[in-house]
């Protein structure tokens, strides 16, 4: 079991370093064209690793935790979280007026249509980014409605960059708009409806 | 280097046990509470299954190896990709009528709100899903536009099912319609129009 004090300051580069290992090793695992004898022995040893790994884990999943731990609780997020590796992990950046980015670059974890990203997987971070938007320390923001936009393919393997914006807000609602863009303009475009909810129980 | 004949009959399983491995792997990473040692050596071991996986690679991505290695294309996809170590991956279920379905139940590598699906998953499946109504044989079908409706949080480790069907085709145009459903009832809802392109050369 970590120690309460070293999970607050000295424990994320070694979660973070194990969770980049792990993204590389689902690279490979898609890609690799070793023979099968190699692959069944990775196997084993990728078990071996999954069990000593799981000598002690926490209940459940990451955010159950609850966020008192120091690492943050996006730390297991599916878009940004640091120890996730299915992550890319985005690292989303907030502009002085309200607007945020995030420049990144998809490999072959992402993939839907040959050599481009899957159109879930804009729809999955542009949901974030917007959602960016309305997320206040303590209050995050939940999705009410996204509309998504799709003008041309988003390739894999290219710098790419999401912006979000806020077009204005009623009450609990914040409308956000944004879009993913890259070296052939806008790709895809969105625009959402992001709620803070006033019973925060559930 | 796998051999075609041997790629096109028995090299699935091997492919697929490998990438559940990793699956298993990517879970114990990210809820872990073993000491740090044990974690920095955890990931040496994995960078070193990763190299030798890595000793032959194909380049960029699965797609990009075309569809005629037996293996289908969507063997990489981040959805369904048996492949792919993030995919969760999801088995689509094509019925007589038209309509797809398919049953799942997400774990801590797919979290956003604490102990729920991120809301850029549900939209990733129902991107997928509400495809799937869409998509024939050696012509897919790319999202247009997208909206979902977020009625509910919808919860991790509890058993949930997308479902879309075909509301009506116009052309090259299929507007399709589904939902993300579980024990409390219908938690997203989705729209879609999914275009078969006419010039497929990009």
């Amino acid at each position: 079991m970590v120690d309460s004090f070293e999970s607050m300051t000295d424990s994320l580069p070694v979660y973070e370093s194990l969770a980049a290992s792990v993204r590389r090793l689902i690279d490979a695992t898609i890609r690799t064209e070793v023979d099968h004898d190699v692959i069944a022995a990775a196997t084993a040893k990728i078990d071996s690793v999954t069990a000593e790994l799981s000598a002690e884990l926490m209940p459940g999943t990451f955010g159950e935790r609850g966020s008192d731990d120091g690492q943050g609780i996006a730390s297991g997020n599916v878009v940004v979280g640091v120890r996730n590796p299915s992550a890319p992990p985005l690292v989303v950046h907030h502009e002085d007026n309200g607007s945020v980015w995030t420049e990144f670059t998809l490999g072959a974890a992402f993939e839907g249509p040959i050599a481009h990203v899957h159109g879930g997987v804009s729809a999955m971070i542009l949901d974030h980014i917007l959602g960016a938007t309305a997320h206040r320390p303590g209050r995050p923001a939940y999705t009410g409605t996204l509309t998504l936009r799709y003008h041309q393919r988003t390739p894999l393997r290219q710098p790419l960059r999401a912006d979000a914006w806020v077009d204005r807000v009623e009450g609990v609602k914040t409308f956000a708009v944004g879009q993913i863009s890259g070296a052939a303009g806008v790709m895809v475009s969105a625009e959402g409806i992001f709620i803070h909810p006033r019973n925060m129980s559930t």
